[in-house]
């Protein structure tokens, strides 16, 4: 960079800051048809972007970056032409800013109501996957904000291809060039410059590994909604009804343990492990997936090893799940207690005495009763698309849509009303 | 202090946890048993508490603290009852643990609800007002979080005799005993030590002097919920009906100086200007407000300053005001974003078109339209009583009552639903 890091931090966050007061007032309607010309523009350039990304997925091969994580860096037609579906989708989601949250009027006669606002700037640091870039900006727009996206490394060259379509609508559409800015250098200074910004930077989101997210609640000077891990359970509890038990624990499992809402860790009562643990296990072995045993669990079968204590508080994000037998209800809320993260927590009951009291006592983002893990996210949760999933429980939780980006204020209408 | 200042803010901040998960799921009947305890308690402890208050009030005497703060601290068996009475009228406030949100139903038969939980633990940090450590006791308990007060020093033998209050009725009603927790030293460092505790402390809430708020944000590990400053604004526009001009800006200054949604500057319009300003200067200076004019308004009346740049950038708290004649409301909205702190800020008109510009293009806690500023407060916008009024936009914004001291969870019920 010719400039030095600093002066460009500052220049990203003063440009965002006077794109998002202009952002504020603007209509859904023209912020929907900027996102009309996105997805069209998306699918115009898939042949640029396509050439793009080839650069990350040649630097990446180069590098040595394991196929899985070749996998999620590439971009083909199609996976573009989902991403231009999913900008359209988010055209459908109503506009949260101006949205009367609650009104009443007051005995003096004052009209008192609470309006969404947005946040203002959003800055967001995320992984490598380059849907990411287009998802996050069309996300912020959508609800007011400005956003400065700051991409993996590994995605550059497919982030510039993506933001080039951003910054031309935006100009062509007449919204301010500046709500959304990509951070064009791979400076790591440049992250603690803007998350020195508190003043002109509303709230971080940190989307990545436990380092990042560390290194960002240390440093930020703003608000940070935090996208960390989730240690989720599936209990099975003593009168559960086996094929349900069966099917929940492997969707919560297998159907893609690479993410945070996967189970890590199963519970089982001692009266549904005499049932339906030998079943179970056999079924989870012969996906794939490698069982850490407490002493009675792992008597019951063949095949599997002992959990440590370590186990039970890890995010595997693997085809791994640890296992414990336990006595009671009370004992598996004692266990989610002490290993989870609060993130995604299922039992698997007849009992409306256990489903309510798994549901009042396990202070989970999610807590799931006869369902998979897996639904929380926020498409399945009815919130349109989301942002990420907040492990944090202040100002948002769980999956982060379009209320989840703003703010709000009170209005008051009175007719000369004076407080006595 | 026999014990160091550190290992004692880790019992606190270790007993408050314990007394938080317990409190989440106790019921709004039982909370509410233990307020009429709290009110009833009040009643009879009058004379201890008094005597408690002497020895502050004593002490502030020869301290020489300022008969403005000696009010301030000072109980009388009035206070007191209004106490207790307050006390009574956050019993008739709905519990907000357990509120759903919302809820819906999916296409795939699951039912997913958003409902209140308690934010967790408070540390709630405070001026020398005795009344407030029993209010914040309260709020905290009724929402289900558990609190840690530190209030003034000048207030610490009241505020011992008010906890002992809480702590005896806690016992007694059966709730956790560490639910409201007192810190019992003027030890500085103790504050360092309890905002170092991120893993332990849900929330800080500080209120008072910019040096505290400015020391809370900057140590802080959790989030914080500042209660900054009120630079607060009446703009009178071109049209607006003189009388209602007069009483609000009289109100808005006058009615109470000293508090933060008084406000510190008047902007009229000049069409307005030739018209009431003469008028209204001369009832403001007769309620002995202090005028400090731009060049405009000060050549149209007698005995008063001119303005500088850092007076419309100040908050008094005293009867001083700010005045600023402007060409348009796009000028008085210019001003207001420069030199606002964007709490309360109102406007006079009876034009539609000017109400609704204000209304969108002013982003303050609260935007008051045809009434006095003095109206953002918990109270008088419906919400009940507050723990303070937060300058952030992040969590809560505004007053702060019941519903602000929560955080939610989705719950989501199934059938054995899993994803595909």
């Amino acid at each position: 960079m010719t400039t030095d890091s600093r002066s460009y931090s500052r220049q990203l966050a003063e440009n965002a800051r006077v794109a998002a007061t202009e952002l504020a007032s603007i209509t859904a309607g023209r912020k929907n048809t900027w996102l009309q010309s996105v997805a069209k523009a998306l699918r115009n350039d898939i042949p640029t972007i396509i050439v793009a990304n080839a650069k990350d997925i040649e630097a990446g091969v180069q590098s040595n970056l394991s196929s899985a994580m070749l996998d999620r860096l590439k971009l083909t037609p199609d996976r573009i032409e989902s991403l231009a579906k999913a900008v359209e989708h988010i055209i459908s989601l109503p506009d949260p800013v101006g949205e009367v949250i609650e009104g009443q009027r007051r005995p003096n006669g004052l009209f008192v109501s609470r309006v969404r606002v947005p946040l203002g700037v959003v800055f967001f640091i995320y992984e490598s996957r380059p849907n990411v870039t287009i998802d996050a900006a069309a996300l912020c727009v959508k609800s007011g904000n400005a956003v400065i996206l700051r991409g993996g490394r590994e995605a550059i060259h497919s982030n510039q291809a993506l933001q080039a379509v951003i910054a031309r609508t935006l100009i062509a559409e007449g919204l301010p060039q500046h709500a959304v800015q990509l951070v064009e250098s791979t400076d790591r200074e440049i992250v603690g410059h803007l998350l020195s910004m508190g003043n002109l930077i509303d709230v971080t989101i940190p989307r990545g590994g436990k380092s990042l997210i560390e290194r960002v609640a240390r440093e930020a000077t703003m608000p940070v909604i935090k996208h960390f891990d989730g240690v989720c359970h599936v209990y099975i509890d003593a009168n559960a009804d086996e094929k349900m038990a069966v099917d929940i624990t492997l969707n919560s499992k297998c159907h893609r343990p690479g993410v945070c809402n996967a189970a890590e860790t199963l519970l089982i009562h001692r009266d549904a492990a005499s049932r339906l643990w030998p079943r179970l296990a056999k079924e989870l072995q012969d996906k794939g997936v490698e069982l850490r045993c407490c002493p009675a669990s792992q008597s019951m079968i063949a095949g599997a090893t002992a959990a440590t204590d370590e186990d039970y508080a890890t995010e595997y994000l693997d085809l791994i799940l640890s296992v414990r037998i336990v006595d009671s209800l009370e004992q598996a809320i004692a266990h989610i207690r002490q290993y989870g993260s609060a993130h995604t927590d299922a039992i698997v009951t007849n009992s409306v005495a256990s489903a309510m009291k798994f549901e009042s006592e396990v202070d989970s983002a999610a807590v799931v009763i006869n369902a998979s893990t897996r639904f929380n996210d926020g498409g399945e949760l009815g919130m349109g698309a989301e942002i990420g999933i907040s492990t944090d429980r202040f100002h948002a939780r769980g999956p982060c849509g379009l209320r989840e980006l703003t703010s709000y204020k009170f209005i008051v209408r009175g007719e000369g009303q004076i407080r006595s």
